[in-house]
């Protein structure tokens, strides 16, 4: 189990997780590692003012977690770590988010089947330790993916299972696309929603990892 | 569901699926991409006349599949297709199976921590149609893989968890482990035990595979 502890004045008083995000995916991952937590998904509309995917997942990765810390804090709940994160598909210079229908899930996988795209998580970590002000931390991790071509048949039957439909780029790199990814180049969980291992290393230097 | 069916004589038959192996991975990954298949392990003890890991992993593969096989047709069976695999990670020239202690596995993880290693799967596909010669095909595919440093007491901490045991190279880069994989480059699955990318691949190549 890794626990999140304070490192300023109540030193060593446990930190509580919250997991701004619905994602089950990061849900998963969250648990795979070990790490305790709570979700609490916020409610704003995802709006952008940047352009560059790099700027786009890290910006709506802070905005996540600011709105579901304001929440939290408005309820009188301090010490916790909020970890917000944001996914999309990059292609050719087009940023790509979820598919808003089957037909449109096709259109995505026929632009990334036989070539590389890149894939951008960003993550912002608010500590919020009672009477001190936040400390917030954002990064993001780009993965390359490469895909083997795929058929039109192909491309059909995989939209049809629906596991398109809530994920950026419109494919599960953890499901049945797996028989289509050729290989990445980067973190494989940055590709399902959350860099775990760059997320630790952080976690480390933040200096509120208690154990692992 | 991927099913897999003749391609000769009796043109259409559907082939039975046997995964020459025990490893719950490799189970796992087969039914996340819809192989419906049985497990049926050999029991010969494993040895090799290669030293280059492409090579061991490849010849380990051949004689678990060819051992199933054998076995399947002594009692009749025919008409299946016969998968073995071997995992093995290579590091500096030493190739790594399977730690044989918690000590070993602590040996293992220091040497692979702050570097970048290669896993190695070797795969078999054996094709037994009923009246035919069987139609073997033997393929490896190559994963760098790229870790975080590990303190000691990471290490230790991490071994003490029992992950290790049963892995190649004492981790498992879809448990705990992966908070300390900084990223890698080829398939992920691989590095779990089984490429399911290019075992689809080469189904599709060998004529096989009836529809995804």
């Amino acid at each position: 189990m890794i626990n999140m502890i304070n490192n300023n004045e109540n030193k060593g008083k446990k930190l509580q997780v919250i997991l701004a995000s619905a994602s089950p995916r990061r849900k998963e991952l969250l648990m795979q590692i070990g790490i305790d937590y709570r979700a609490v998904p916020g409610t704003a509309e995802e709006y952008t003012t940047k352009t560059e995917p790099a700027e786009v997942v890290q910006e709506l990765s802070y905005r996540k977690a600011e709105e579901v810390l304001a929440g939290l804090v408005r309820q009188g709940e301090e010490d916790c770590l909020v970890i917000g994160a944001d996914t999309v598909v990059s292609h050719r210079g087009r940023v790509m988010g979820k598919p808003g229908s089957e037909e449109a899930a096709c259109q995505m996988l026929s632009c990334l089947q036989g070539s590389i795209h890149q894939v951008y998580t960003g993550v912002t970590l608010l500590v919020r330790e009672k009477g001190q002000q936040s400390v917030c931390h954002t990064f993001y991790e780009k993965t390359d993916v490469s895909m083997y071509p795929m058929t039109e048949e192909e491309i059909r039957a995989y939209a049809a299972t629906g596991e398109s439909m809530d994920k950026a780029g419109a494919y599960a790199i953890q499901g049945r696309c797996a028989v289509y990814i050729r290989g990445i180049c980067g973190d494989y969980n940055n590709v399902v929603g959350l860099p775990v291992g760059r997320l630790y290393q952080e976690l480390k230097s933040l200096g509120v990892l208690e154990c692992i």
